[in-house]
């Protein structure tokens, strides 16, 4: 065998590009979209992945479909392994719609939740209304996440409202803002029909916004979550990560995965 | 905050659209397609999602791949969920072309399945033999579903052949008749080589049938669950859905996701 | 009923193509990869499929990710089911990068792993040095597999090349020489962007190697596990099967799905 210096192994061989950072993180969030494990599975995941992971949002209006005591349960679970974990933001624009704000946000607290989404993707939402949500939350103990972007497929990015609702919404007290990516990561926000992210688009977002750190990108396709760490390093907020990609895409901060191995050896 | 009446809360934020109905369902029936879950998912899968299912699936001729406590196992959790369970249509087929139809009945009851679908995606099967099937199957107390077309690409629907065994089998006493879409939901009956619905052949087929609400569409895509629903409402007959999706699908009947969100404002 | 003659029929039903091996196999191998399961649902998965399975691979550079307890128990859990459980590639290939190779191997054999897998998908590595890694696995008691193929996208296969890394592999110790399809299976290797097999160059290989039986083919997307089935046979090895299609393949391997119905048949 070829002589080797084996001095820091432990470390070379778990994170070889070096810049993984341990939790509570502020920066290089995986936030997963859970569209409803069981309470065994979801236990099982926590114990496996749970480091890796910072956030996780029960998908959309999955919420109310649990039964109570699974929910409850995944809830408690999720807060013991230091995990924020949040209802969709879907979920709370239904609740908008119909009427049902103040009873939502009782639900939310009853059950236990540490974390909202307040977003607008598929309604219209005012700057004034988005505001008193955003405040609401942190009245009531929440970590407040919201969200740009709308649903609907091929609508136009508007760069200018994004970085000034980043910005608005930043200074409110979100503590992360997500661009929307959906959980297809097709023909929505910055990506294409292809789910390829328009790279002008990403630059002018990442270069006029005063905080780009505090930016979570929804990047549910591996292609996408590899553009974002080739371009803004391990510690890139990565968003709707599927609970089974999560050992992937940390092989991909670490440069354990042939796709970002370059960059433990610039 | 704004002034919001929250009167019957619970209710508009489980169910926007407020079509759903409970089990047992005639309409609106979701079918799995399970391809080879293990006991504890499978019972952990049925704790969170039961109440959203009707028919389970053991894909294709997966069943007696199964080690045989696990497959019973699996098989009285169903029951007990009050869910139909069944074995693939493919597996009959082989059992046709083995000569070993009766085993094949005699296993399938021993196991403790209390539901069979009769096809010929892949074989030819006589309108005799099928009747002879069908009848045999409810003499021995199984829940009868058929199916309707082939699986090999490409195959042209027949319409006309179509719609006279949609009639010809609930006739002969099926519950319902599935319109063979595969576990891919591309370019196979009603769908392209992208998976998408032909609409003209759907409303052939819904306006040319005595009783649509008797058909169950396999659509395991979301697009192909969306078209439906947007279609035929929350009511639509899905088969083929991945374990994974049934949340999904049910915020998509109820309006809990996006997609739907707008059929609980009209 | 039609008479019909039901000798045999346990074995026309479970296998009806009839060529289906028991483990341990020399041919028909079934690699799984595996990108981060939790304990229960490994346990879960191999009480339901182990038969089916003789590799499973820790997928790139997953292994190191584990809490310690939890990988242990998932390599004790795969050997007590007569399984060969390996780190990925990629996981040795950052170890040499990283000059940790002497730390690797110790790292592997006090796990408890029983097999490795010597690749240069994302490195260059000299024939020599090749050599001393195969051997180097072999003193420590391992099943060797090893890899060619180049991970990066649209690398053109250089067939001669190949040939000779196989012969010399096998040459070496190695147990099976994979051809890489990556976790994707698209534009890598003989697979072209839609993930379509180059049946030239496959006929190539397998009729310009000495023992075609020895090599195992990359085979994620359920296409390909088809072609390679069509062409060779029940016997194919396949490997990088998602754990949720072993079941699938399964079905492929016995003519127990359509796509494979006519073998049985002939």
């Amino acid at each position: 065998m070829r002589i080797v210096s084996d001095i820091n192994w432990e470390q070379k061989l778990m994170d070889p590009i070096g810049e993984r950072t341990h939790k509570p993180r502020i920066t290089g969030i995986t936030m997963v979209i859970d569209k409803g494990m069981g309470l065994y599975a979801f236990e099982d995941f926590l114990n496996t992945t749970s480091e890796y992971i910072d956030i996780i949002k029960l998908g959309f209006g999955t919420s109310p479909l649990y039964p109570k005591q699974v929910l409850e349960n995944k809830i408690g679970l999720a807060k013991k392994h230091n995990i924020t974990i949040t209802p969709g933001g879907t979920f709370l624009e239904v609740a908008i719609s119909q009427n049902c704000v103040n009873s939502y946000f009782k639900m939310i607290k009853d059950l236990g939740f540490n974390g909202i989404e307040v977003s607008d993707g598929t309604i219209e939402l005012s700057r004034q209304y988005r505001d008193d949500l955003i405040k609401f939350g942190l009245e009531e103990g929440l970590n407040v996440f919201t969200e740009y972007g709308k649903k609907k497929k091929g609508m136009k990015l508007n760069l200018n409202k994004l970085i000034h609702t980043v910005h608005q919404d930043l200074d409110k007290g979100a503590s992360l803002v997500t661009i929307e990516g959906r959980e297809s990561g097709v023909e929505v926000g910055v990506f294409d029909e292809y789910g390829k992210c328009n790279k002008d688009d990403f630059l002018q977002i990442i270069n006029s916004v005063s905080y780009p750190e505090k930016i979570m990108w929804e990047a549910p396709l591996k292609s996408q979550q590899i553009f974002f760490i080739n371009n803004l390093g391990p510690k890139a907020n990565l968003g709707n990560i599927s609970p089974e990609e999560v050992f992937a895409l940390e092989s991909i901060r670490r440069g354990l995965r042939s796709d970002t191995f370059h960059l433990a050896h610039k």
